[in-house]
């Protein structure tokens, strides 16, 4: 099978000029086929606010009333999204937004309400990923923003790193899928206080190993369970690593 | 060559819940190959003024300042048209919206500023319906915005007809195009108090003759010049008609 790169990129990064800029030439110099999945929070919030909207957080996910999904869908949908695109055919990478309801690519339930009403957010049910990889073979550059829909009308706003890990578990049916998350260290480190100090490769032996021995702790914990996850469900490899390294060899390397 | 039908319609009709959906259930119902071009004015003027960006209109056409492309890449290409994707896919229509910037399927160039400046707004330069013509072979059915890009990395405002009128040339080449153009009337009238008086069929000897007798004027007249120039350039057949009836046989035919 033909290697891809699906590359998940935090909001930060593409909702500055500079950074995307930069973002987007790195992108562009990733050889063969490839696959953006961008996030968008802050603008939105930032949309929010000049729209009297408040952004709810609960659990770092955000709450989204009926108000905040069109404020997601106009800015991670229409603005960022397309920014991108606009962007990324400037650097002559053939980019093509999509959401969920997109070719129906990804279809989500709305979910739901246990101890917190999270409201218009989707978790998600079924990935159909034919008509991308043949977009993919044909040299197109999907650029996926962090929404789905239910294929009952309604859009759902979906965490982008489910959105990355979803894409590439279906997509490995079709590609060796790269899963790369960018992250603002170099990688995982053995010493949090040391930003050269980067593993260059985990194996569930390794990771369990520097789990006990307390070198790898907190957030790092679920984001190297969902990329294991990855890689037990077919994805070829997943690496963690800085936004201005995803051209390069850099990184943590995630292999079984 | 397959039959293809590409609709067009305003802004009013997609932005209002109600009417919206009557328009997916209608254009659901128009069989085989099919393409939906769509508007959104009164959706971005509503969220500029929410926003502090006032709307200037220039005959007709909205001046596009930095702000306002912000405005309507949200609106058109996020809202909107998203908004639209879901709704048809809820119809088990495999809708994907697009703008120009998306597979770089329509390039524009920034309006020369002569007597006025219309700011962000694309004059179409090419049309690249390749892959559009694979994807709609392939049961996807296009819902364009009112959105074309430079191919340097700029979104551009463009007019929603005029997007209407040069996918259906280029898609020419592909398919048989049926371009419907939607009007608040059931179609060209012989008398304009008179909403039954609908013209059935309009070739252009008899559009001349029309004009010449003062039965079509106005407004009415640079709408079917459009049409004529579509099908000189090898569009099969124009067709102006009432939204709720698209998926009829009715309103006025315009053919060679």
């Amino acid at each position: 099978m033909e290697k891809l790169t699906l590359v998940k990129v935090g909001g930060k990064i593409v909702e500055e000029p500079q950074s995307l800029k930069q973002l987007l030439s790195d992108f562009s110099k990733i050889e063969g086929y490839k696959v953006l999945v961008h996030g968008g929070g802050r603008s939105a919030t930032a949309m929010g606010s000049k729209l009297g909207i408040d952004s709810k957080m609960v659990n770092g996910r955000r709450v989204t009333d009926e108000e905040m999904l069109k404020v997601v869908t106009m800015v991670y949908g229409g603005l960022v999204n397309k920014q991108i695109v606009a962007g990324l055919q400037a650097v002559d990478v053939n980019a093509l937004g999509l959401t969920g309801a997109d070719m129906n690519y990804m279809r989500s339930e709305k979910r739901p309400v246990k101890e917190v009403d999270y409201g218009f957010v989707g978790d998600v049910k079924e990935v159909n990923a034919g008509l991308l990889a043949d977009l993919i073979a044909k040299g197109v550059v999907p650029v996926l923003a962090p929404l789905t829909h239910d294929k009952e009308g309604n859009l759902l706003n979906t965490n982008a790193d489910t959105i990355a890990g979803e894409a590439a578990k279906a997509l490995a049916k079709h590609f060796d899928v790269t899963l790369v998350y960018c992250f603002e260290k170099k990688g995982v480190l053995m010493d949090e206080n040391d930003d050269e100090s980067v593993i260059p490769e985990l194996t569930p032996a390794l990771y369990n190993k520097y789990v006990a021995d307390g070198i790898i702790s907190g957030g790092m914990i679920p984001k190297l369970d969902n990329s294991f996850e990855a890689l037990y469900a077919g994805v070829k490899e997943v690496v963690i690593t800085r936004a201005d390294l995803i051209h390069t060899e850099g990184g943590t390397k995630i292999v079984l």
